[in-house]
């Protein structure tokens, strides 16, 4: 990798819905996606283990059709692995030794509708706090503006992809700029600063948490909250995610 | 007023900006329009100083028309008065005794863009720091659901709305549910504790605090930023704020 760029006048920006992407300038930036429970987390493991290619797709129709075009195709319906489908959307299921240097359709609703919504960005990439360190050091090494798209739950606010917004953004704000979109930027790294400690804990009133917490996958959810288990950046290259190489 | 009520089964939830109104159901709640810099502050005083009505205008040359009926007219562009128009956008404008009994046409863009944006509510009254004590024990009064909405700066995210929402959902929280819209209600309150020891300090690096404060009216900052100096309820009756009455 290069090394940071300083003196820039590149900005950061934080969007807290999809609904909202219309407020910013996306051409001109590098747009992260997050999806922290669990879309960008299981993309992030998924590059980490060897696969090839990651589609995301928003419905298990969709899913199906990629199956039958030799994909493994990864889908679930209410948190819980669909009968006939190859992987379920726990971060666990891209650490099986099957899905090194394969294609894969991956069926979230949230993420999907995110990346659509991004899809005039300069550059796409993909944001969990498994993937934290590597994706700001090298999103340091860009001389251009970063939007932190929050792909929130069907268009509304969620504190978990609002956190790690923050994350990404405290280690980014030496070198970038705040404009008139600073407000979501300074309220997430507020956010961040009080969960930081103890992410876990800080979720626990949170809205998609209750509603994974009945699906007893909170082994997932501690999983996506912890730091830099899976140093990889997925980028989208003609709609395909795909591993960035330096 | 009537007592608190108790054991209901009402919600409480915030929006961060009228274009994602559409995700809360208006039609049951009452909501409170938030723009604390400074359109409903300024509502709060008109009416604590004997204002009879408020008509919240979207352009300059709707006041106009208002004028010609023989209203008052507050307007401003980029925060200064208008020539020919009688009030600014401050509060202390309206706290001249010319108001007292008048009918006041108010120009404001995300105000009243956020009072169109909620126009079919059960109820739509104002909220304001400067009215927070008497608008939270009312709500508390009601047995209906309550959604804080924020005006934001041309829909996008604000700080200061936010930590009102927060202020009052703080207040409410004893006695209201939350629902699967918690997340930004949990983030609301969680800013305003952050911030509620200083508010003017936490809002140095804000976007809209900036922008005003190049107009040199930091002293209708620190005034929005008090609590309970006007304490009435404003409230939308055929599209016009009046002062609820008990």
């Amino acid at each position: 990798m290069s090394s940071t760029v300083n003196n820039s006048n590149r900005t950061v920006e934080v969007c807290f819905s999809p609904a909202l992407i219309q407020l910013h300038d996306v051409t001109s930036s590098i747009v992260v996606v997050i999806d922290v429970l669990r879309a960008t987390s299981s993309m992030c493991v998924a590059f980490a283990n060897g696969v090839r290619s990651v589609v995301p797709v928003a419905t298990v129709e969709e899913s199906e059709a990629y199956r039958a075009k030799g994909f493994l195709v990864g889908a679930e319906r209410n948190g819980e692995m669909i009968d006939g489908f190859d992987l379920g959307n726990s971060p666990f299921s891209y650490m099986d030794p099957r899905v090194k240097d394969k294609d894969i359709a991956l069926s979230t609703t949230n993420g999907t509708q995110a990346i659509a919504a991004a899809k005039d960005a300069y550059m796409l990439v993909a944001g969990s706090f498994l993937n934290l360190d590597i994706l700001c050091e090298w999103l340091l090494t860009q001389d251009k503006n970063v939007l932190l798209l929050c792909s929130g739950w069907k268009n509304s606010f969620n504190l978990e992809d609002t956190l790690f917004a923050g994350a990404v953004a405290e280690k980014l704000l030496p070198h970038f700029e705040l404009n008139r979109m600073r407000d979501a930027v300074l309220a997430s790294v507020h956010l961040y600063g009080l969960a930081k400690n103890d992410l876990n804990t800080f979720l626990e009133q949170s809205s998609h948490r209750k509603r994974l917490e009945k699906l007893h996958i909170s082994k997932d959810i501690e999983y996506c909250l912890t730091l830099n288990q899976a140093p990889v950046i997925p980028v989208l290259v003609d709609g395909v995610l795909v591993k960035l190489t330096a």
